[in-house]
């Protein structure tokens, strides 16, 4: 984790890149990975931490019928939550999380594990689909860590050749 | 931590009371620890982690007087925090956090490790000033713990007797 946020924050630094996040199901992990070491104030504007569905609504603007269509834990919920912390904030890009971490949760159609996470940047927008296994804090690590490989990936295709 | 934001857990669910978080210095932490448990979603809402200043007008309503005036790492500045996240996210608690966390950034009026926390509820605003010693870490955790206690002090006035 550790590394993949430092080589992450370096690459962010040198592209001159700034991102946003919103998180559901990484819970401020994502933004704690990123704020772990000095300087992150150069690249990191914040991070919306939107558990309840309200505030996907009202801080994210999540269309209404998103969630009522798709839930909360769907692609187009990860789409609509990443690019809407992004108009927001104002970030050049921005990463979201949303699943279900258990124990409570899960059904045949959404079961436990599985996370949708998305990239919002300039010129698209990328989704990722995951079903991690183990326990809630397993699968919340492996989202987050998976959010932030997600994320360098996004970075090297937005601003290759700065590492 | 683990055992604080536990029992902080299990009085907010027990009080029915529900929270939200406006993050600076704890970067997503407050967050983190408050959805470690399975069941954070009956009382956490979300948190606004508001690392750059122009997140905390937009998304927390903090006046730009109060920035410029006293700065972000101010008492002034936790209140219109855990005021403006309060309201905007309709918690009946909301706790805030603003510091230097190092290793750049302090002055002799501002040192490493100073740290403003605030929480706001439906009777009251409770502001803390904390000098932690230590390390960008040590800093960071030991406000993030201290943000857990104070929440959970507040929790024994607002609703007393409910542990």
């Amino acid at each position: 984790m550790r590394d993949t946020a430092s080589l992450l924050a370096r690459r962010l630094t040198a592209a001159g890149l700034t991102v946003a996040a919103a998180e559901s199901l990484t819970g401020g992990r994502v933004a704690a990975a990123l704020t772990r070491r000095p300087g992150s104030s150069a690249f990191f504007l914040g991070s919306v931490v939107a558990y309840a569905n309200e505030v996907k609504i009202k801080l994210l603007d999540v269309p209404e019928a998103v969630l009522s269509e798709h839930g909360a834990v769907s692609e187009a919920c990860a789409r609509a939550m990443a690019q809407g912390v992004r108009r927001r904030l104002g970030a050049r890009l921005a990463v979201a999380s949303t699943g279900i971490a258990g124990p409570d949760g899960g059904s045949p159609a959404k079961p436990l594990g599985l996370v949708w996470l998305a990239v919002a940047g300039e010129t698209g927008l990328w989704t990722a689909e995951h079903r991690f296994t183990g326990d809630r804090r397993a699968v919340t690590r492996a989202a987050t860590m998976e959010a932030l490989r997600f994320l360098a990936r996004i970075v090297d295709i937005t601003a290759p050749g700065t590492y």
